[in-house]
């Protein structure tokens, strides 16, 4: 079993209502593979400059990341992202956007990357999920996450991508916006016509739908009085969700279940501090504790 | 074991993106108790004027509702509502209001409705909710919904009522205007130290936050794909809710969570057809399957 996550590392700042935190570490590959090294141990694909801190890295690390795919760009500048919350935390702007090392980011794998049960294609443009894409032995599940930039810039790639993929992880307005369907059961099914055999829609502090062949169900979010910081919770869904798919034989309507569970249950703690601080001191232990709340919680 | 109902009895001229429907059955008081009807014997309260059609009342008669309660005005008009949906079935615009005989109701209830085991005092003004809850011996659990019209115009009222009842079923607007708190979890929790024992936060499509003294949990809606009519789904929810319980001895948490997924099930019927066109043919059998579909796609 493998997991081999592409997306970005990036320094993120973030405002909300609340309070402001300037560069710290965010991206949706860091919080898809943090989330997931509570299930497995990703190996991750991304490229950050000199700037990136060292500290992160030995975290990485500490929770048993791969980082052999990772490229450090000597004099480089790590990709950056600002932006802004209201009132409704499922509601964002962003304010700033640098690419920067991605730019021309074009990374050979490793030869230890090349056959991974897994592949998520986490959300960095759609050439670069295609780059990626071609260099793996056809892995058992290819899942993908984008933003609403490249589908509005770039619909056709991400047409293609996701002729490619098993599983898809969108957003409720990712989702409105690909297939032009206000009512998001429609939206679900249609992009199940688009190709993956997946298609998870995620409704933030409501939840997520997931669309399978001949079924679709709800997942709760856990109720959340303080949402600290929105950012990287559906990154972390899905690192949840194709954390403990990788280590799990199974590929019932229930295992996909709680794959589903498991990323509310690891979005449900990110959202209580700022960008991955709550992982700093998260145990599996915590993990169970909660898994065991939304069974009995979901027990009638 | 019995229920009283007091609310709504009305015509309803509705428009929805695809089709518009002119002075059809609806009304709180109606939905909650037909939806109520498959679980156990509500009796109701409301007032209709002369032009309500026999074949309802027969066919609430049919569905075992006793209708001791209903007055019928010689000569009056029964209460008009008449109201829009957009694409968000979540959200409409309330075009036309006309209480009619509502006005001047001050029923006395017959000797049999006054040692009511619950008691739900559904959408329509405080002054007639407080006018029959001070009529009843104290009921196991009294019930309460009521819309923004009221929140608005009769605060003081609605704040002497909340203080009298046991469970408060709100929309999620509705809590978030009587709290002034964007967060429905700390709104629901707020709502709490008002009065009731038990908050009931409806989201229409995302489902149903329910709170209690130490527990909070959510309840999904049935995912579907063609809202025909969302009117009276919020009120089914409560029927069905209360229905359950009525027949019900525990109060446990998990029985408060099954009468939940009940009222779930009876609004996810409702929806499927105009006005109370679903309840015409639905039976108890269809009822337990949508239940048991509910139980199935909730384990993991």
């Amino acid at each position: 079993m493998s997991l081999v996550i592409v997306g970005s590392v990036a320094f993120d700042t973030i405002e909300t209502p609340l309070a402001r935190r300037e560069r710290i570490i965010g991206g949706s590959c860091t919080y898809s593979a943090l989330a997931a090294s509570f299930f497995t141990r990703p190996k991750i694909v991304a490229v950050v400059g000199e700037d990136f801190p060292r500290e992160t890295a030995d975290f990485l690390k500490k929770r048993r990341i791969d980082l052999k795919g990772l490229t450090v760009v000597p004099g480089g500048k790590t990709f950056f992202w600002e932006g802004r919350y209201g009132d409704d935390p499922n509601q964002r702007e962003t304010l700033k956007l640098d690419l920067n090392v991605f730019n021309d980011f074009r990374p050979i794998l490793p030869p230890s990357y090349r056959a991974p049960d897994i592949l998520f294609l986490a959300n960095i443009g759609p050439d670069l999920q295609e780059h990626i894409l071609a260099q793996v032995k056809r892995p058992r599940i290819v899942a993908m996450d984008t933003i609403r930039h490249y589908i509005v810039t770039q619909p056709d790639a991400i047409d293609r991508v996701l002729r490619k993929v098993d599983i898809y992880f969108a957003n409720d307005e990712e989702a409105r916006l690909l297939t032009r369907e206000q009512n998001l059961v429609r939206a679900g099914r249609s992009l199940l016509d688009r190709g993956p055999r997946l298609v998870v829609v995620k409704k933030g502090e409501h939840g997520a739908l997931v669309f399978g062949p001949d079924f679709v169900f709800g997942i709760m979010a856990r109720p959340c009085e303080g949402v600290v910081d929105p950012t990287g919770a559906g990154d972390s869904f899905a690192g949840g969700f194709l954390g403990y798919l990788d280590k799990t034989p199974g590929r019932t309507p229930k295992d996909i279940r709680r794959a589903a569970v498991y990323g509310s249950v690891m979005a449900s703690f990110v959202i209580e501090d700022f960008g991955i601080g709550r992982f700093l001191t998260l145990d599996r232990g915590q993990v169970e504790g909660r898994l065991r709340q939304f069974r009995k919680l979901s027990t009638f």
